[in-house]
């Protein structure tokens, strides 16, 4: 079993291939990269002895089957919705399968298929879901194997710009798909305090922001993060009285990006009439009503803001007064705010970005209390080896590499909660500089 | 022609049912009261030598083509997902139809197939929509046919209760679909205002709401009502720069409207944890932080409220902040909210609801500027003969009688805004006391 089959080739599959690649040399794998672009994945094998692209639509079936067919293992870095086309795959021939989405319903239901086949479906295998999860359980179990009882989990991540490359009154550029980071947050955030359910919807999510100190790298802001009650279960947690999952921005970004939310820039629902005539100034203009004084001076009045607070400018730093044309026909609002972030917050050749994950934990032993906080930073180095297609693409890489030493004995649709995967997979994460500091004191 | 099949026997049916069997009797008529609940229809019929009764379940195919087969004009007063079983079962068996509903994009590809069989379908023949786009269009023509030239249209209307039922501090009751009440406004509002497009996302819908006046009525507030763009092309004012459809409710109600928003008590989209168990004191602790003061002291300062605010007195009045159990399980935030109002809001026998409808345009001519307000008031007669049941039902009513009278020549689906339509029907609602008052003055 040596021929690992990875579907997708863009910038977050580099890290993966490139490990993947380092290891067929030394190990006498044959690793095939496909793409609906060929010569992405030719750039990825770059010649490599040991690699081979290949030209795939993923929605022809026949080309995916006999692809599929012809490999162990299958690493799906395809967009969510198209990892059921190649689990079914899978399932019909045989065959491993490792992504780094989340595990949807319809995944979850191939679980009993896949266990009777022997085989190893593992989803949530990235970052943000995937080291999280590893990091948080490895703490976690470690504190109840001394016998802790666990009164509080709070678990933070942000995917950042390095300070040293930090040069926006944002502080922060896109490492990530836009589009997600635009529509973060919408619904309501579930969370829970004191023993007690809290609700947050989206109209308030980024103004009640609270802000936590990561060691050395300094003071964060955050914000709660979707339903973090569903982690209850899925830690082992389900008594526990304090639990939040959230994400990390730069100090001013939650106040700020709640101005963009309560204009209405995020909604992605309906069309800006003439968008594609119309200017960034005029469409501002559209959410205020008609009045005396500059569209900048209303909207600042309307936003409860002086006219040059750190918000407004911030605003107007994206150009949203500006007279010139946004240019898009029947684009939503949510559209033409990704486009215009997108000339804003790109990251330039040279540019750092960085990952924070910061477990908080709370636990009382013997009689004693404990906070326990365990932090990991990593900076990228460029736009193409950034530390998000590192963080993301590894642990699917290692993991690999555990399903054919043979390491793997949990069967069936799972995500990396157990610590037969967390163990050896955060283990080689540390040779790549994924180091959790862990800091605890008695309280 | 004389079968008329009136399919639906809720509250808002009595007003058509008993229009119909009052003109049965004089014309020879023969009325079908047709619902689930057999018992319902045989009520409204009452008795009456013209009228029978049906048990129909609306989505028992034979049943409902029997039962339409054998009618001339069928009256649909089911829910307005249903309208379209009906409308195809017209279309087969060559029936006029008349809704109260919005017309769907489904409902308007049957326009061909009815025109050719020269078959009457006629939607928005209601009170809103209905005597809004009639007395509307009316208003709007005479102008134009004057010579005068439309610079803003802005159309208010509200089901409200009238001052001397208004025993409660929100000075509004239930008079309609609660379920509506509680999710009105949901989306983006748009409109036109000095030529210039004009979005108000829900968040700040009921914030943002305006006041107007209403002759020998008051002030009543209004907010901006879905896609009012929508009506320019139906108005026949494409060019207009000034357009706006707004809902009214009385003075204070808007503000503490948005705070139920601002919590999140509007949201349908997912269950409270436990709304079987706690309480609405918990469940408002939930939408709040932990931290010191009561929850309605935290509750006001999060809504930048006085503790004893007119806002925070209705909130207090609704038993928002009280410790009595909710006992619904699985329920959304909107439901139990829904369920809330409907304790508190409910109209007493003899309790007077009220409709207003205002139209307010503003026009040119002979280079001389004027405005026209133009205004009806109507008030119920106890919680049966609702002044709402009343608009919504005589329309389509009279509309009935003047297909059977052969007055109506335009056939295919449409909405009331044709001369042949709205000026009979106006002038009959005339005599059951929906008088539009006009004031115009030159500015």
């Amino acid at each position: 079993m040596k021929n690992i089959l990875i579907i997708g080739a863009g910038r977050s599959a580099s890290a993966c291939i490139n490990y993947c690649l380092k290891n067929a040399k030394e190990r006498g794998w044959f690793v095939t990269v496909a793409d609906a672009d060929p010569k992405q994945a030719e750039k990825r094998i770059n010649n490599h002895p040991n690699g081979r692209s290949a030209w795939l639509d993923v929605t022809k079936k026949n080309d995916r089957k006999d692809l599929i067919s012809r490999h162990d293992i299958v690493v799906s870095l395809l967009p969510a919705h198209l990892h059921l086309l190649v689990a079914k795959d899978c399932i019909q021939f045989q065959k491993h399968l490792v992504t780094a989405s989340y595990v949807s319903k319809e995944m979850y239901r191939l679980g009993d298929e896949a266990r009777d086949a022997s085989l190893i479906f593992m989803g949530e295998m990235g970052l943000d879901p995937g080291i999280d999860h590893m990091s948080a359980m490895r703490l976690l179990n470690q504190i109840r194997d001394k016998g802790g009882n666990i009164k509080a989990f709070r678990s933070y991540a942000g995917g950042l710009i390095a300070p040293e490359s930090d040069d926006n009154p944002w502080h922060y550029k896109f490492t990530w798909n836009p589009r997600n980071v635009v529509l973060a947050g919408q619904g309501t955030a579930q969370y829970m305090e004191e023993g007690k359910y809290k609700y947050t919807p989206y109209s308030r999510l980024f103004k009640e922001h609270h802000t936590i100190d990561v060691p050395e790298m300094g003071k964060y802001e955050a914000y709660a993060n979707r339903d973090s009650l569903l982690y209850r279960e899925i830690y082992g947690v389900e008594g526990i009285p304090n639990i939040l999952r959230a994400t990390l921005r730069a100090p001013g970004f939650c106040d700020a990006w709640n101005a963009l939310v309560q204009i209405g820039l995020t909604d992605g629902s309906y069309p800006i009439h003439d968008a594609d005539k119309i200017t960034y100034h005029e469409w501002m203009n559209a959410y205020l009503p008609e009045g005396n004084g500059s569209v900048k001076e209303r909207m600042a009045n309307f936003l409860g803001e002086d006219v040059d607070s750190e918000v407004m400018q911030k605003l107007e730093w994206l150009g949203l007064f500006k007279k010139v044309k946004i240019n898009l026909a029947q684009a939503t609002p949510a559209l033409i705010l990704e486009h215009l972030l997108l000339q804003k917050w790109t990251l330039k050749p040279e540019d750092k970005d960085m990952i924070i994950m910061q477990h908080e934990i709370e636990y009382e032993l013997k009689g004693k209390n404990y906070n326990v906080v365990s932090s990991m930073v990593m900076k990228g180095n460029g736009e193409e080896d950034t530390a998000m297609a590192r963080l993301v693409g590894l642990p699917m890489g290692i993991f690999v590499k555990l399903i054919i030493d043979g390491k793997i004995t949990t069967t069936g649709v799972n995500i990396p909660v157990m610590k037969e995967v967390y163990d050896p997979v955060l283990d080689e994460l540390e040779k790549y500089g994924v180091i959790f500091k862990e800091q605890e004191v008695e309280v």
